[in-house]
């Protein structure tokens, strides 16, 4: 099991976005409630990038839940900044897992990281379940965990 | 049939909302996209007044769809601001309706108002259908329409 | 002018943005009030590619506001659809613009469109002005209005 | 000091919240992101009863900035549950403070639960300072910390 904080080997994958006037809030920042969104669209191209997007996880009745998020924040993003969300898998468990995201301003400092753990839940019963052998073999082997 | 952005006589619903700050943005004020989203806490009130709640229309078969939707924007709502939503029935034909709104500020001028026309769709074809004669006598009761 | 509908020649900006989950509601499909946001995604990139982002015209003390906002919903968009923007700017007035948007689905057809009108107001004072010379020349030489 | 996840003797704040449509997503429940800002409405109700809303906050020259969220998710809600958010204040620090809040479903079981840690923050330099005692007297009179 890798601590969730390292710097790790696991495979990172990026993903840019721009930040969006209506992201924004009367601070003149990001507000804080819309990295938990950024943090989706970083888990969204990881699960493409390993093959098994979500929508193919729900073709095999299978749901993904969030059961905790953990957010630190460090510096404020702005309208306009492009944004990158390194998103990484430090662990796979039995019936679920852990994606660890960093958001990286323009100027390579860290604006927020976090982590958010996830089950796995059979769509026809809404009780969580082992993750599926299909899912477990194209993760562990992209993400070495 | 009553234009739309008459002062008319038709019943109209009143909905107090305190503005949170994640809909503000970078200018301070309340970002303009929300305003959709309280035209729905309106309407929402509205349908729930009539007795002919969403949830009771799904159960009945039934999706209300937006078709159309325009904004007229006057003042500026800030965070704390309590602003009230005027939502009204100017409107209802064969296969769908229209509202109408006012979002009011606490001094009493006019931030925004507008108009949702919307299509009675039934849920197992997806298909525009007339509205359901329940339905349609409920708000033709209460609105006058 | 140009009427606000019409197919025109006015040079298009194309926008992709990749549907968030955040964005589906609970009937599975994009809630229709995150259209503006996407238009306002749709109008950054325009304004960036005539090489007057927002950011300069803040500079120059110049704020955009929007004062009517119209859309017309066709289709839904999805969970992981790439839909496209396609922006443009049919009329620009004395201390206005109009800016017209199509959201395009994958399969080609058009989820929704619409336009929203738009005041130029000095930030010092919060009055409406006319267009500044160099804004109005950039648009002018970029859309031809 | 108090530990957060006790069951404490801090005072609570409660604040209903009815689910608006634009909060589900399509597992056809409230998406988990806008729990955050469902705490921050709870905040804010929170810091009215004490005596200090961040409006006089910012009129004093003090911002509150969230440097830490941590979220846990154990039941879903879902359009047009009457939510009510349980805010309290555990624990105020030389520069900061912490709020825990839990949101209650209709039938009295826990959706949600996590925490937010603050810090204040001079306006007018962006630096952590130390919370000015007008405030730290209010909330220490009210919450007990």
């Amino acid at each position: 099991m890798t601590p969730p904080h390292s710097a790790s080997h696991h495979p990172v994958v990026e993903t840019p976005i721009q930040v969006r006037y209506a992201e924004t809030d009367a601070q003149r920042v990001v507000y804080h409630g819309n990295y938990l969104i950024w943090f989706e669209v970083g888990r969204t191209a990881y699960c493409e990038r390993v093959g098994y997007p979500y929508a193919r996880m729900e073709e095999e009745g299978i749901i993904i839940m969030v059961s905790e998020a953990h957010l630190r924040y460090r510096k404020s993003a702005r309208y306009g900044d492009v944004v990158t969300i390194r998103t990484r898998m430090p662990q796979q468990r039995s019936r679920g897992c852990t994606f660890h995201y960093e958001v990286v301003l323009p100027d390579g400092s860290t604006a927020a990281e976090g982590e958010t753990h996830h089950l796995f839940v059979q769509a026809a019963t809404g009780r969580p379940c082992s993750v599926p052998p299909g899912i477990r073999d194209a993760f562990r082997a992209f993400a070495g965990v």
